[in-house]
């Protein structure tokens, strides 16, 4: 029998993958978080996946508005940050303890579930740089989940985070190997009809089809201009 | 400038103790959760202590019925153990993971408020057996919230637990030398207009005012047997 794992569903490029990945060993559940964010719009993308992958999913809401601090669960402005200034320091973009939250209400209802595995998209290489996304932190938090719960005490909670050390290029090239349905991914922090091509998300995700030579199949609002020279390099090739 | 610093109230004994422990050194705001426990009861008197003391309070709602696993949040019935069996295994009023999804998000709420001290009133020595409330988990959680979180990699978070080895007895006589006042708090995992008496809460508090010699002065709907003894007992001395 196939034991039972939850995956971290956000919508977007990474956890789809983990998800796509996940499913390829375990009887996976997907949990993604209905948290107040102003990109609702991957919630309907996580939706989809999992009907395209044949998942169950859980939608567990609690509203992070109740504790603010961040851009992404407010009316504020996301800000506007380079390609280059991208993992420099902490962006206003940064949930609050946001993994800590999610991980902790997964191993709950892994916990009811008879789950000891939480597999989640993190990843500590072309990243925001939130605290809750480094390896220290996972290792330390596998720990404490392992002591602080009933099924942990008995066998020991695992938590995978299969993208930790790829880059956003592996990433889109694993996803494409495991024929991601890209399409209908979203990653951008601005849950307008078209992805708007200015947010970290946005930045980082581009990077990723960049690095891979490959093309991303979503509709942007406008591409930063490192994408723009890229996609008329490309063309120049094809003709 | 005193510190800021969070700390758990639930409303019943134990936290009630630790909130008017916790405001002796720090600028407290307590954080008590509306998770759909059955005993609502015990988050109005988690405001009314809040008032009586003077301290701010930060409700958050999230529904735990969500995640389910737990008789404290269904329909299902408590289970009654006797005095001697509360302690022994894990009980069915075990919510998965409660004081670990309750320390992340009081750790978010706290980095909003500057804070980096954490109260919460768990104990390990008249306890029900629930792994987290353990100090090995503790030591290991708030090494992983200090690794996870913005304000704990520039400064640490501690999570404080006064009472962890603090007996029942003790506990009742540390609420008394601080003035709580105990017959605002509500312990009972049924909450209806009496305690009933019955559950493992009920049971552990009485125990507590017992080793303390003193008398609970909440309302019952029955006292269990021991209690019974002891009231009888203390009665004759007076006379």
């Amino acid at each position: 029998m196939t034991e039972n794992a939850v995956s971290l569903l956000s919508g977007g490029m990474d956890s789809s993958t983990v998800l796509a990945y996940s499913r390829l060993s375990y009887d996976v559940t997907a949990i993604t978080f209905d948290y107040g964010q102003r990109h609702r719009k991957e919630i309907e993308s996580s939706a989809l996946l999992c009907r395209h992958f044949g998942v169950e999913q859980k939608v567990i809401r609690l509203d992070l508005r109740q504790i603010g601090g961040s851009s992404l669960t407010s009316e504020e402005k996301v800000s506007r940050r380079s390609f280059s200034d991208i993992g420099r320091g902490i962006p206003d973009t940064y949930v609050p303890s946001r993994n800590i939250i999610f991980l902790s209400i997964a191993a709950a209802y892994a916990e009811t579930i008879g789950a000891r595995t939480l597999f989640i998209g993190a990843n500590s290489v072309d990243y925001s740089g939130y605290p809750d996304c480094r390896p220290e932190f996972f290792d330390s938090f596998q720990k404490a989940l392992s002591l602080g719960t009933k099924i942990g005490n008995e066998r020991g909670i695992v938590i995978k985070v299969p993208l930790q050390s790829m880059s956003k290029g592996d990433i889109v090239r694993l996803a494409e190997k495991l024929k991601v349905p890209l399409s209908l991914t979203w990653s951008c922090y601005n849950g307008r009809e078209k992805a708007c091509g200015e947010c970290d998300s946005c930045q980082l995700r581009l990077k990723g089809f960049m690095d891979a030579g490959s093309i991303d199949p979503i509709r942007y609002e406008r591409y930063p201009r490192e994408y723009r020279a890229y996609l008329a390099e490309k063309n120049k090739k094809i003709r």
